[in-house]
């Protein structure tokens, strides 16, 4: 892929699975539903062998309405951007043709992910246009498996904040912790250590 | 793209003029060299109105040999993720077939970006694998333009000085800067304000 005319290329599909646990056209009315989805999604990649134990989705804040799913595709893709919430981001802006949900014919949306976001899926939430920000497992459940997060503060979320963006920590976080414990029972691999 | 077996797909390529400015067998010796790169990405990327005034490229640490470049596509694809950094670590992971450049196979690898990274692609560069970071343009330089850079903090660069990854700043700056300078010249859009 090095010469001239045969360039690298990169091409990001769901996994088959993805339509055997997402309903599409279910309205997701609470963030326990929501949560639920986005750690379906991580379940579903561990138990399929498509990723890491990272789920994410993005809804319509008021309707419930799904947009989006993202699960992490680092080792299917050979892509090491390819965490959960990227892939949600790109596909959410994809589905909507805008590369901002926060544009003035949308109406607000949301991200739901597994795990607390790493600093490169925190920064990007700031681009994708989300405006509410919710999380199951915190950073210290992803440490045990020695995941690491990157470069987050108490100060990059205060900087969210201000922008107007919430953020709701720990929802269904037993639930979502167990997914990364079956990611270290199957022995996944770690492949940000 | 909402209904079963008609999802979204990110697919991303590299624009037409790629070939016009990059010598892809030539080896970069200097940092003002790779800089160099960069910043001429950035400047054909705004010339040709493919994207934001971004531009970086990644080299072997020491033969200098091109592994790849990016350019800001968040435009051109309507993906809030596609910085220049971002395009040019998923298309180095693409081209060594590997989801790190940090793998035990391959030589160190450094990144070169026209303008200093925003928080979502220095959380990236940690999952790159790249051990160097060499940036022209700096964070005021592009606020200047009204672009964000998102909560990076001098932590945020401690963080990555740790675990072994090199910082260099303000290489070539004038150069870099002029293109952002070039960009509002042209009214260039500002997308993440």
């Amino acid at each position: 892929m090095t010469e001239h005319g045969d360039h690298p290329i990169v091409h990001v599909e769901y996994p088959e699975w993805v339509d055997s646990i997402v309903d599409w056209n279910c309205a997701y009315a609470t963030d326990e539903d929501r949560m639920k989805l986005a750690i379906a999604v991580s379940r579903t990649n561990v138990e399929c062998g498509t990723g890491g134990p990272f789920g994410a989705a993005i809804f319509e804040m008021n309707s419930g309405r799904l947009v989006s799913v993202g699960m992490n595709s680092v080792l299917r893709y050979n892509n090491c951007v390819l965490h959960g919430e990227i892939m949600a981001f790109m596909m959410a802006n994809q589905r909507v043709g805008s590369f901002t949900l926060n544009a003035p014919n949308l109406p607000p949306h949301e991200l739901h992910t597994s795990c607390e976001p790493c600093a490169m899926c925190l920064g990007a939430t700031l681009w994708s246009g989300v405006q509410r920000v919710v999380y199951g497992a915190a950073r210290e459940d992803a440490s045990i498996l020695s995941f690491e997060e990157g470069p987050v503060f108490p100060e990059s979320y205060h900087y969210l904040e201000e922008r107007g963006i919430e953020i709701v920590r720990n929802v269904l976080r037993a639930e979502a912790r167990a997914v990364l414990e079956l990611y270290r029972q199957k022995s996944g691999k770690i492949y940000n250590g």
